[in-house]
């Protein structure tokens, strides 16, 4: 059962998460590292505007304090 | 009695709640686990924009910063 | 007599406040409490936008980095 | 002899003070307390906005991170 | 020899400084004190917007975090 | 395998990556170097505005604060 | 070999570097010094808006979180 919200982000490893930013873009990745800052890796990250692939951007950091939220299901 | 404002978050556990985040954006689900930073994380998380229905997002979560106010009732 | 800001928010517990938000947003409810990082818990807390009540949204949680102030009396 | 910018503050304790904040609007009150983070309590508190007095909101909490500027004379 | 930014602060106490802040206003007036903040005060201090004077507004404390420069020559 | 997000850009080091800022700006360089706060060091950069080269800055230090994110691959 | 970023800026020290800031201008100055919060001071620094030599502004404290970066050769 999971207690803390890192928690739920650490059961999340290894699997394709949405990540959307406070710029309005949204990344599509396998979730493969975090820190309590929310600095996030993804692998295979594929940035989508609108609702439409952009761009693939491989392994990706992207820096906690841009992440509005992550969806891990 | 609650004393601080996150026993109040935490009498909401595994209830639905609703998050108005700074984008304007609003998020309904239930509360599985929050922190200090109000990090959270939704279950069957919905995101109304407007007031309407805009997609279903799962386990969410959701970085503190971005959030302005969760009713807990 | 008050010698600290939050001296002064303690002697308002359980009364009526008025809190604005830096998106404009005002809320008023019944103070129920707060912390150092000036989250708050309003109870029977109204939303007011242009000085027109818009929502009842009951007891409710804001996170302190988005309030202007608080008017206390 | 003021040596920090707080004892300046300190020194303008009940009497009157302008406070400016980042959404352009003014605060005229008399300056109640205030700590490190400039978090304000001002009593009889008038808002002014374009040099207009806007209302009057009495005992008012002001979050610092909101104040741009504290004129003390 | 100055070494660190603050030190270069410390030499023009009690000399006019002029300040940019991030709402593009200046001000003008002679440094009394500051703090790692950057947190200042300044005496006799006049606004200027575009370059014309607006006001004089006497000692002002102005939060360091709205600074974004210190023109101390 | 890489545990931390840091751990990610550590493997990154004197490889050419790209970077997004929160202004919209791309740099593309060598990573020389970072730090906790994303402080990174680019030699070489390159600054792209909508895919476009619009100049050569040399070696360049970016603070932290304005990454969004770094495509390491 | 420089290791961290703070290392390339130390290196920079009375050269002349060119700083970018959030609000767009650049400032062009020889660098004095530095601190962790990229807090900067300038020597003869010259105001640029759009590649254009706008003000002299002579030894100038700049504040550390409103630089996106320095250009350092």
């Amino acid at each position: 059962m999971e207690l803390r919200p890192l928690d739920a982000l650490n059961e999340a490893r290894n699997k394709r998460v949405l990540l959307e930013l406070k710029n309005g873009k949204q990344y599509i990745g396998k979730l493969k590292s975090f820190d309590i800052h929310i600095n996030t890796v993804l692998e295979d990250a594929e940035e989508h505007v609108d609702g439409e692939l952009k761009r693939k951007i491989g392994t990706t950091f992207i820096r906690g304090d841009t992440i509005i939220l992550i969806s891990i299901e």
